[in-house]
């Protein structure tokens, strides 16, 4: 009976999670603090209602130097940046930690146990205060050259467009993520809330955020050719109003005959611990 | 002394290559003959000032059905699509023929007899009547879930940008392949010999054509994070007049530090020849 910890650090929310035979048999979610003091006082602080266990797995909203353990880039969670997180919650912990990626922990996740289970090509993307994404060939995550890989949440997809916090123009994570529903006035809940009431304007937005995502899947289904894509993150919750229009642009604009027949998109049913679940995994 | 011929069909030119010992010691190259019926009848004729040899490989400038052996879809090169060329070649040249993406075969030569020789992950680009690419990890093409991965020409940069030959608004193609400069008024190869004449019109048409293809690669980079491009095709003959444009752009979008330090950008040193070579790897 294998015992592990996943913690998700996203940049609103970090969650905590106890997996025994594939299962989450306990679960915890705070927000995330807004300074490193706090940060590394909350997580010991909230491990206390988790039994000892001498391994954790640690999913990190982040660009990751595997080597040095650092946190080299965070830029919805700025405080990480360039932060030894490894070394100091060993310390505090008395544990050993291992880090991944927190898109390639929920894609590894679904790959394992989620809706990529019996594929070999799967790719996640979570849809949140940024847009992380995660390839997983073979049960295995596909790292690139330096352990970077995959950050699809900062490709072009209108270099005419609006500056993103990476400091760039025309990011998709500016039209995918919480912070194109921001520039549309209300945050990705209460668009939802709204749309739920057929809301005309609130139904348009989520409209014009499924093409956008559209076009983003697009580009990676052209390039990476997944045989799957697994959608999670906050706003897939809202699915029901942007989907259809997602899987529109998609049919519209893949090249290759066969993935714009073939290629499934699908929501996470994993939830909204699937980080977390995929941070024991690693 | 193992001996094989590789073809290498593009839209503008075919090429013949017969290698001997990872050396090529015939070449040949003819113009892309307008009609289905030549094009047949041309293969033939010009196979007749090669030896023969029961095995040939083909380099196609199209997405292709490996299972079905047809080409399904090549937007700069419209009668092979549907064709079952390799049926028809077979039958006319009395030999076992194998086929590969043009790209993809430029990637296979450039990871095996090129600049990619030391480097595990090693991404192609063609520039010239399209925009190719191919992905080789560990000296093999990287196919997709469905074989017709790698597209990158038709990643979507700009959506509010012109329309493509695939039906499209605002693929990478328009901006980097040979259109973009018959947008501009004059072909590739005359811009570059306006440039080489220090014309400020034709310089600064490359400088945005460097800057393009700045962004496309950096959606790779973010991507899939090879550890060396090679560019390769007609137009990167004209590097000296882009290339640099192209890596300043790369250095300030790609999101990781580490791709952004490490990444090699390289031109072909293979020449003209590069994809009929790789044609003869498969």
């Amino acid at each position: 009976m294998k015992q592990t910890i996943g913690i998700d650090i996203g940049a609103t929310k970090i969650s905590f999670v106890l997996l025994e035979s594939q299962k989450a048999i306990k679960k915890k979610k705070i927000a995330t603090p807004k300074t490193k003091t706090k940060f590394i006082q909350e997580i010991k602080n909230n491990l206390k209602d988790f039994p000892k266990i001498n391994k954790i797995g640690l999913a990190v909203a982040g660009i990751l130097d595997f080597k040095k353990r650092v946190v080299l880039e965070s830029p919805n969670l700025k405080y990480l940046k360039n932060f030894p997180l490894i070394k100091v919650l060993e310390k505090e912990l008395k544990a050993k930690i291992v880090m991944e990626n927190d898109a390639n922990c929920f894609a590894l996740a679904e790959a394992f146990l989620g809706a990529g289970k019996n594929k070999n090509i799967v790719f996640g993307i979570t849809l949140g205060s940024g847009l992380g994404g995660g390839l997983v060939i073979n049960k295995k995550i596909y790292h690139g050259a330096f352990n970077t890989a995959v950050e699809p949440g900062h490709q072009i997809i209108n270099f005419n467009g609006p500056k993103c916090s990476c400091g760039n123009i025309g990011c998709w994570e500016e039209y995918c993520s919480a912070k194109f529903f921001k520039r549309k006035g209300y945050s990705a809940q209460e668009s939802a809330e709204k749309a739920k009431q057929k809301d005309k304007k609130a139904l348009a937005v989520f409209q014009e955020y499924g093409k956008y995502l559209g076009i983003g899947l697009t580009n990676i289904i052209d390039l990476v050719e997944p045989e799957i894509i697994v959608i999670g993150g906050g706003i897939s919750q809202a699915w029901p109003y942007f989907l259809k229009e997602t899987k529109k642009e998609i049919n519209q604009r893949v090249i290759s005959p066969l993935a714009k027949k073939y290629t499934k998109i699908e929501i996470s049913k994993l939830g909204e611990f699937s980080g977390a679940i995929g941070a024991t995994l690693i």
